[in-house]
């Protein structure tokens, strides 16, 4: 299992409602109903985020985010059926993004070990950025909401795929996971269990969010 | 950070309020009023368990647990004063449950593998007997519960020397965490860690309950 939970860096593109001066074709006007409807669940990912921020994830429904987007609940009940699955489309945007930003350059570093630790501080912090939101989602995941657990086992393979790559010293796009052989991925896999229960750590005050990167350098010392 | 969530084995001692035919002396009293209110608290906890199983910790308030055990609700308030003091005290009582029944004999197997196997799997069986409650316990501390956070800490010492002593191959109750090293120290907290994430992925349904100890089996293979 791994926890992911990237906290998506823009949620809140400007939402545009321009008129058009021309009569789209049938194509063009139903990629652009796609582009709206996108834009639109961006928005209220957004909001869910900002509203977990400010009163608590718990506190958070889908009234609530139908009203910080400004739209009726029974619009946002076509984007989203409930709360989780805004929170499944969180995990998964947010992946999105983490790829974007750690899925290219390679973790600074001479040795593996330099470049897992400079991985997971960068994992970690871009994850603590909106710490009370990440703790709601910590929680959430660990109570086992549905649609957050399969985003997070959708993004298992992604966030495997970033450790090896930071073992090796090659970009994660880079790594071929199936043919990565046993060795690697066992070690992946245990480097992000004890993240995600030094996260865990973190999220419920045993220990500063330093911690959880310290606790990787001596997982490291001892796969590596 | 550790998890811990020990179930105790037999939470429902039998409750005895017997007169007494003689006039005790003070002491004796006080002594005696303080057995009285152990069986009580006794009583208490077994009866949280017994109702967190059957319909979920999240529903189980200090109003259901005194109908319960047949108290007053403003007795219950008296040992409890509130339903994270009780899930404190759960984990305090299990864990003395199994310092007893893990603490003494040393963990089979030739190797120190071998015997951290024997002892995660003992341990992982005892913790999950009551799997609905332990899904809660696990759920409560995820979500940081105060009290159950600081029963947690609270044995963490004594879990990881019980780790310790499955790798020197002695009973636990022979190691002195003090003067261990660093070396056996990080071993112990990386297992415990590798654990308590492999208990959340079971607990979420991620994976079956043999997997948590195949987990430990991968990370031994590389620590030991």
């Amino acid at each position: 299992m791994v926890a992911l939970l990237i906290l998506w860096r823009d949620p809140c593109l400007p939402y545009s409602e321009e008129r058009v001066g021309w009569k789209p074709s049938r194509r063009r006007r139903l990629s652009a109903v796609k582009a709206d409807r996108d834009k639109q669940r961006t928005r209220i990912v957004g909001a869910a985020i900002r509203l977990a921020e400010e009163h608590g994830l718990d506190r958070v429904g889908l009234r609530e985010v139908a009203e910080e987007v400004g739209l009726a609940l029974g619009t946002l009940y076509k984007s989203f059926r409930n709360k989780d699955e805004i929170l499944g489309a969180v995990v998964d945007r947010q992946m999105a993004a983490m790829r974007e930003a750690l899925g290219g350059p390679v973790p600074a570093g001479e040795t593996a070990a330099d470049r897992v630790h400079s991985f997971f501080e960068r994992f970690t912090e871009v994850v603590a950025r909106h710490p009370a939101f990440t703790r709601g989602m910590l929680g959430a995941l660990s109570t086992g909401r549905g649609a957050v657990v399969k985003a997070i086992l959708r993004s298992d393979v992604e966030t495997s795929k970033m450790v090896i790559g930071a073992i090796r010293g090659v970009p994660a796009a880079e790594v071929d996971f199936e043919r990565c052989g046993d060795d690697e991925r066992e070690t992946a896999f245990l480097l992000r269990q004890i993240w995600f229960a030094s996260m865990i750590g973190w999220s419920v005050g045993l220990h500063p969010l330093d911690e959880v990167v310290a606790h990787i350098d001596i997982a490291a010392r001892r796969f590596l």
